[in-house]
């Protein structure tokens, strides 16, 4: 049972128990609690014991997500918290060719946060886990004046083939792994920026975009399967394009010290944004609007030609000159040169 | 130079130009004055490679520091911040016999924040490095309400020989690798909670042992030279006393299934302690203040005569009853059973 409440009240009022906040509880029964979500006998020293396979190296990233920055109440329940968390970190994994191995998760709370909310993030993090790989080995808890979610996560790449950023040529071919502007869409929906049925087949699939979106091994295995037998390995670079999809190209130019030409209409946009918001709203959410997590590789033209039978889009081309071009269309001479307009944070 | 303040002021007021705030650079100068802590040619990627050597296996842990939780300006100067942050990752992958590899660093901060306190932050982080071992791997940063530092740090430690806190048996002495209490006075010192001259000896020594601590690689380093021929090698347990050395009194005893005798006039104390706030107080700062990081080990006795003639001492030995208990002295037939008493966020 609950003990009396000495704080505001938070959170959803439905369900089982939902007046029950972590002060109620204490930090012991608390920990008690989340145990079950983590890998058995790896959590319970002080720190957590993994095995990197031989000939394989480790792979670590981190991202901290905050109340009222990353996520609300209003836009992303607890379980999308977490699962969008997760996926955040493994697309990053994905992205540097590497499969997961574990992560931890350090976690600032409120006294008054419902033990509902923490349940549901755990159940979204492991949901997130479970289907794309790897456990929590670790966590440290506290409190703070913000939900604050701290996730890092390590994986495991063969040595030698993981997917760098610095490693673009000229005459490559520019990739991507599947339609941008389908999150801020989804995002657009949530906070009523746009009208619209969010039950359509197309408004729901935006939303879940937002909140559940798909770190891509699947393009990573696709990949691996075009070349693991290449001899020499091929040529290529590639990063995630968390922060947008024009802020993707212009680090791989900058960290390759390649151009692009990039073709806008080859940019993949999701089936019916453009009706919805208009064809410029939708073209600027998919160069801007971030959080998409598909993979921006450049790739040899003959295995991006191969790639692209299974899924994903050939978008340009990588060139010697520095700048990221936009080409209104292939046979159009009018170029723009793109440039950052990401999130700021400070 | 920096532009028209927003927000109000912190900080502090004086060395060069104090009143740049990360608001005035913006993210993308704060990145770039980060990037030269950070390991070159590690960041820059969606994650960071590194190289777990053949034979090991991978040890991470992480923790979450919050102001006014885990540090306040009044206390804990930025430099002291980073420096104890990162000592304590350390300390815990000290504790399971490891080897720092390196760190990633999360970061939220507030607008207003000066970039003072940042570089403070990170000289301190890389001040501990420098001494112990790692580096800056990667990191990610963010606004948030406090300031917060999520270190998760990456070791690697030989395949079979991690030091866990569940494979201690009946009949091993526990030995403490130093005193303990040192921190809870140092940091008395500094609330103004105890009378004391702190340009003396032993006050400076408590408030560094605060401030930033020393995580016991060369306790293990020295185990290891006693141990690294023994066959068949020999069983123990143990853990940082983080938490302080009654916690981790406790949870050996949980996690193993064992009791302990505890001779409490064996308990090292700081020199000059016990004269400044009396016995009973030092006494209780050693079991319950925290933050002391030495390691509690449970190793087979004549292994641990060894290990004492270079430092550290022992205090008990494991027993076959499940509970902690505390005797005055060896000829003492009084027994006192340990308690949890320890720091609780929630």
């Amino acid at each position: 049972m609950a003990a009396p409440k000495q704080g505001p009240k938070q959170g959803p009022e439905e369900g089982p128990d939902p007046s029950l906040t972590i002060a109620d509880l204490g930090e012991l029964a608390l920990i008690e609690r989340l145990k079950p979500f983590c890998a058995e006998g790896v959590v319970g020293d002080d720190a957590a014991l993994l095995v990197v396979a031989s000939g394989y190296e480790l792979v670590v990233t981190t991202d901290v997500l905050i109340d009222g920055v990353h996520f609300s109440d209003r836009t992303t329940p607890a379980f999308a918290v977490g699962y969008r968390a997760v996926a955040a970190n493994l697309s990053d994994l994905a992205a540097m060719g590497a499969e997961p191995l574990g992560i931890t998760v350090g976690l600032g709370l409120l006294a008054q946060t419902p033990w509902q909310w923490v349940e549901a993030l755990y159940q979204g993090m492991t949901a997130c886990l479970a289907t794309y790989g790897g456990v929590i080995v670790g966590g440290d808890l506290c409190r703070a004046a913000q939900k604050t979610v701290a996730i890092t996560a390590v994986g495991q790449v063969r040595a030698g083939q993981a997917i760098r950023r610095d490693t673009a040529v000229p005459g490559l071919s520019v990739v991507v792994t599947g339609a941008h502007g389908a999150s801020r869409a989804g995002l657009a929906l949530l906070l009523g920026e746009v009208e619209g049925d969010q039950r359509s087949a197309a408004a729901m699939g935006w939303i879940k975009a937002h909140q559940t979106p798909v770190p891509r091994f699947d393009a990573i295995a696709q990949l691996h399967s075009l070349i693991d037998t290449a001899v020499p390995y091929p040529t290529m670079a590639g990063m995630d394009s968390s922060d947008g999809l024009a802020n993707a190209l212009l680090q791989l130019s900058r960290s390759s010290q390649v151009g692009m030409d990039i073709v806008r209409s080859h940019i993949p946009l999701p089936p019916g944004l453009s009706a919805v918001v208009g064809p410029e709203t939708a073209f600027d959410w998919a160069l801007y609007g971030g959080e998409d997590f598909e993979l921006v590789l450049c790739l040899p033209p003959d295995l991006a030609a191969k790639f692209v039978q299974v899924s994903g889009a050939i978008i340009g081309t990588t060139t010697g000159t520095g700048a990221v071009q936009l080409l209104p269309s292939v046979e159009s001479r009018r170029r723009i040169t793109l440039t950052h307009q990401s999130f700021k944070h400070f």
